[in-house]
């Protein structure tokens, strides 16, 4: 864990995000929080240039539109090409058939080395579009204590089809590939009343993966561990008329100020 | 007011924003912090679907463009379809062609049941682009003391004429239907030195319509009453170093912290 | 100094921007705390009229794309017609072909009062696109105190010859007619760790040109000025847990704050 930080402090990799407009600041300043460095952008004339002088690329579907979606498509073929660490955040798979359908078909033609999304939506990836809803009877839709190895196993057996690291982050966070898996009791359930966590997680874990190439599993569990742990951090800096607006502020500035000693200590995890 | 916001509590309206890039960020943080989850979405393709999960809709044209000004026609009237609030902010109405036609256009084809804005904008929407400079005459360009009761005359006639409620904000705020006008005195004029408080109350507004279908002007009234109080709680927690940037944050504190004893004792309306 | 602050107090110069969605939020907000006042448009249809009732336009192009590109040329040529201030921040040229192209071509088709950037992209504009690389090797790629003189000399001859101020930032900050420089020293380091630090600079300093029109180089400079001591000031403010996403509030709360005795006394340059 402490390794993995200071790893990205010291490379201070470059992460080219095709993300969403509604997180996208709070995205960048979580990237310079952590030691990364951010570049976004999202034409089809650009993206390959631009992923080219990055060491990764996160691709977020929150706003997709028809001008984003072959962008991401020229771009992830582009981070293959290079070896450029990739990362898919499939936000709101399974809301809309543009939604899944664009995640199903960037996971058939781009190489992704991370998926990060919740359980819902890593469920839709897993089961494709309008398919199959008895399939995962056998797991419910969060996971919890009750439900969590059903959860472990669906994620490594996910992992194994998918053939990358699959990160399902909610109450307990699962980070897995298919022998391993991360399970992560970091985080406060007031992180969900803040836009943007998840967006910013997917960008920082992807400079954790650049920064750590050599291990990328353990680096994608740090990132999730790093951000759990800021959010306890931060909450605790809180005042009494503060609220999500100064949270917000509050987990990023945590990010910014965490040292490996702090994050070697505050990680609660367990591997499977 | 004190049910109105307790009702928006207690049933987590999820609410689709076709908005602006600028103040999109403030506007899904003042969703939750009211307690409502926000979506936002403006492709063509994507909007149909996510308004269709959704309980209200939010259309907001202040970046408008020639990609999401299709998406706004095809998911109000998709929203009306289902029987879902749908709220029009008509950011720049008169202050390009673009946008009052625009707006002008969605009024024809879009039934609304709110549409909120500033004074400027409400009466180009009454008057049409470009005509009668004359007609309004009878009242001036801003909602003052001196001015109010042909403003209030004139927001009473003109919901009448449109068929919804009217939310005019300023100075003093009016929420009208035909029959009835709130005349609001909370917030303060240092809110207008902090960009989007009116994109975040259309949004919050929106929450609010959806979780009180049956008294809809009331939650209006009081969606508005509550983000006015949240200038002036917010603004009472301000340090001397502090400035507009910290104002925004403490403003969203403010609505994330309100609980409806709060708002009851703090809402400053009559009712005309 | 002190005058050129003022004149933007008294003024609230309206300012278009063309701008990138990751940082527009907080361009908005600093605009506002300087004093002056923001309109975002980036729509072909849209930008010509709008630009039309501002006294300044600011193009940034962080994000541009094949829907605003248009949109900036013909904002351009439209405030350019009207004699309006206009200000080019030419994000990322160097980085990509199409950001290159697109500040190369819209130098040649609009009239800038100021180009304002980092030295990489200044240098990407004075050498053009992919050539002579050998040419700059008597300017190193950062401005310190070793590269002083032939940095000053640099932009000097770079104002010449586009015609317009040319301010470049970093460590020390350069804003330069043909004739005179001004060398500014304020600003920390740590600036660099927020996003958006240098959008914010190019919408105040375009509020700064339209508001004190007659001294434009001293108008560019006070605002350089300006910003680099609100990162000062608002330094001055952290507290030990706080981290990059609070320093951008305290920044933006420190440009609400200035006043013209602040700026003259805390501006720390030399002309040469």
């Amino acid at each position: 864990m402490k390794n993995c930080l200071e790893n990205v402090r010291k490379n201070t990799p470059l992460v080219h995000n095709i993300t969403n407009y509604v997180t996208v600041n709070d995205v960048a300043n979580a990237l310079l929080a952590c030691g990364g460095s951010p570049i976004m952008s999202d034409d089809q004339k650009d993206v390959e240039d631009i992923t080219s002088i990055c060491g990764g690329l996160s691709i977020n579907i929150g706003t997709l539109n028809q001008n984003t979606i072959p962008s991401m498509f020229l771009a992830g073929k582009q981070a293959n090409k290079l070896g450029h660490k990739v990362l898919l955040d499939p936000v709101g798979a399974g809301a809309s058939a543009l939604r899944t359908n664009t995640a199903l078909d960037l996971l058939k033609e781009v190489k992704f080395d991370v998926i990060r999304g919740n359980i819902s939506e890593i469920k839709t990836l897993a089961y494709g579009s309008g398919s199959t809803k008895g399939v995962d009877a056998d797991m419910a839709d969060a996971v919890t204590e009750d439900t969590l190895d059903a959860a472990v196993k669906f994620v490594k057996e996910l992992s194994g089809k998918m053939g990358c690291i699959i990160a399902v982050t909610g109450a307990i966070d699962l980070v897995s590939d298919s022998e391993t898996c991360y399970v992560i009791r970091n985080g406060r359930k007031e992180m969900g009343r803040i836009t943007g966590t998840g967006c910013q997680l997917s960008a920082v874990m992807t400079a954790y993966l650049v920064a750590n190439p050599d291990h990328m599993l353990q680096a994608a569990a740090a990132s999730v561990c790093a951000m759990g742990l800021a959010g306890e951090i931060g909450w605790s800096h809180m005042c009494p008329q503060d609220g999500n607006a100064t949270y917000r502020n509050r987990i990023i500035d945590a990010i910014y100020n965490m040292d490996g000693e702090t994050l070697e200590k505050g990680a609660k995890y367990e591997v499977r």
